[in-house]
């Protein structure tokens, strides 16, 4: 049944074809930049339901801007197989972040309908809008729209010039009212497929062109304000100081202690402003902020405990002031099991010299909204040089081929398995 | 012959009195600002003029701006015994900064004037104005020029709203061209002494409210740039991170332990800053700065050579760039020991109970310039809190009138060595 298919280096070929059409839509011209509910997000929305359609889809533009498209399978009406991925980008983004997963549907779907190919269920895929967290504080509201999980005051959030997100919503030709009958039955959703180029160097480095998502990571971030004494820099005893950016210094250091005892665990100080700030001046007080992550929430409470007590221990051995502040925590995104089997089936399908690497997802994806409502798994692409929300983000060709026939070969073991 | 002198306790409650007196002359109201050559400097110099001429001197204001107060001794002309210190303050600062080392030796004149003393050389009371580095880029300026070494490209130096500086000093009365003619003739200066508040908290921790400094430290500064590599913070594993911020911590840590590990030394992170400096991204670069200081060339040496020696092997070892660039170095300047022991022989002389406790001075004063053409000294006052250029600087009258009580003994004591 498969022998009809297009190989990898077609599919790559043909995405990246896909990748040059869908990516003239910009913002900002010459970069890539597609902020949710912006002019170019409703001109690739439009660009994608065309694609859609050329590839046998039923495709429409839906109340919250996300694209759908829909090809029944030998019972109208079945649950579907849904894969999907983004359309926007952050600011001056990379080509495959998002777009990539969209590609990759639209040109499975396409390959199916000209195998002739009749899956037991329905095929659709979606193309989201807002999952960078970029233009309003709001993250995968699109995607929470299909599991039921749109709240409301969401449509009140305002961007940096002021403009509500309904009202924006509205000016799109999206429906705010429309937005709750998006959500799906439960049960009509078989389960959700999401090809996405890897934000990290694990793959590069493994040498492996694809890597099956096990799950997407508990996270926790807290704000840290150490209190120390300002002082002069040259009259101050090392024997009588306070230094808030010393003692900070030897936080940061065991966070990341912390974190690389912990196998899949990361922790990072990426905020570090200090008071007063000057050559001369022993620095008397540092915020920073603390960003740690783990696929195992027990971990995470376990990095959590070790952090408040290193850094206790810190504090008072130093007689600094110490205030820690969490202002996000969220469990870890366990993929389904069966759904990353038929993943790592279709990568064995693939090539006899593939590993089916199964890899934790440090950053977040719409996967965590639909893996509420039915059986989710991702499946990421080797990032060339793991640079993320950057125009030097890049993948070959070739991987990107690789992983849609991946994708192909994991719909049919979906379908195998109805049989 | 010292019965007659004032007590300590009447030389406090006098000094405090002409402090309050001297420090109503402020550029920003509710504050103490008093920016060389500002409205407020000029009144303060007047004031001090003023001040000098009831204490039995001869004053004016000299060409670059100091007020200088002068009595002859028992032969006219013969050289003679100068005790300063500067009336400009940073923005916002403390009373006694400065201030009271020039109260200190007017009234150390006024009470020699009243005992009926007469000493075998000159006594003068300099008021230097450009002790600060705030309004122009400019450092002892004034010093200078009394030590012969006055740069004439400072009076192109310019403040932040773009006046030249020679331009101010016309402005305020004094008079460029006349600079040259401030230099003091070889040997005309027999003897340096400057009291001044400690600008840490050393005495204020070994309970003494004086401390003679030993020398004016040498001191070193450098920008580091360590680049690692930016990434996202939840996908790039911590075995593959070059994390700027990581090893900047790591180097500051190694600082503070260089700088524990020689008496008196200290070392200082004042400034630190992160690119990009987002929660959930690695940092990739960080830019900070070294500020290190020690009584001793040879140790300053000692110490950059570990610091070059550490952050390289912590550099390299992380896998980061690393670039130090020096740009000021500064060699120590020692006080001269025949006057520090007359300043002993003063202590002893105030109080039985005082100790001579000796101190390096982390700070630059004037002293540094008179040490270039005559034998100098500095007496130290007990910092309440060891805070310094801030509105919270304080010390206790009692402690100001040792200090000046002090300075009176010790000018006994030259004038007893020429006998």
């Amino acid at each position: 049944m498969t022998q009809s298919l297009p190989s990898a280096g077609v599919l790559g070929a043909r995405a990246f074809a896909a990748l040059q059409g869908l990516n003239r839509f910009t913002d900002e011209p010459g970069k890539l930049t597609r902020l949710y509910l912006s002019p170019a997000h409703r001109q690739a929305a439009e660009w994608t339901k065309g694609a859609m359609e050329v590839a046998g889809l039923s495709a429409f533009i839906d109340a919250a801007g996300s694209v759908q498209g829909r090809r029944e399978g030998s019972a109208p009406g079945a649950p579907c197989v849904l894969i999907a991925s983004h359309i926007d980008t952050v600011k001056d983004g990379g080509r495959f972040d998002g777009n990539l997963g969209v590609v990759a549907g639209i040109l499975a779907a396409q390959a199916l309908r000209d195998a002739g190919i009749v899956l037991p269920f329905a095929l659709e895929v979606v193309a989201f809008g807002d999952e960078e967290n970029v233009r309003f504080p709001t993250h995968l509201s699109t995607s929470a729209a299909l599991a039921g999980d749109y709240d409301p005051a969401w449509l009140d959030a305002r961007d940096t010039e002021g403009t509500r997100l309904g009202d924006a919503l509205t000016a799109f030709g999206g429906n705010p009212a429309g937005i709750p009958a998006l959500a799906r039955k439960p049960g009509s959703i078989k389960a959700y497929l999401e090809v996405h180029i890897e934000q990290g160097p694990v793959l590069e480095v493994e040498n492996e062109p694809v890597g099956i998502v096990t799950t997407i990571t508990a996270q926790s971030r807290a704000r840290i304000r150490v209190t120390g004494e300002a002082g002069h820099a040259g009259t101050v005893p090392m024997r009588l100081r306070k230094d808030a950016l010393a003692a900070s210094a030897e936080m940061a250091l065991a966070l990341e202690a912390i974190a690389s005892g912990h196998e899949q665990a990361v922790g990072t100080v990426g905020v570090f402003d200090v008071d007063p700030g000057a050559t001369n001046v022993v620095p008397g007080a540092v915020e920073f902020t603390v960003d740690f992550r783990s696929p195992s929430n027990e971990t995470l409470d376990a990095m959590e405990a070790a952090i408040r007590a290193r850094f206790g221990e810190i504090a008072e051995r130093r007689g600094v002031g110490l205030t820690i502040t969490p202002y996000a925590k969220a469990a870890a995104v366990p993929m389904e099991p069966g759904l990353q089997d038929a993943l790592s089936i279709g990568v064995a399908r693939t090539g006899a010299n593939l590993t089916a690497r199964r890899i934790p997802s440090g950053a977040g994806h719409d996967a965590m909204s639909m893996a509420a409502i039915c059986p989710t798994a991702m499946l990421f692409v080797r990032n060339e040089k793991g640079i993320s929300h950057s125009p030097l983000e890049n993948m070959t060709e070739a991987d990107a081929g690789i992983a849609i026939r991946v994708l192909l070969e994991a719909i049919l073991e979906l379908a195998r398995r109805e049989t």
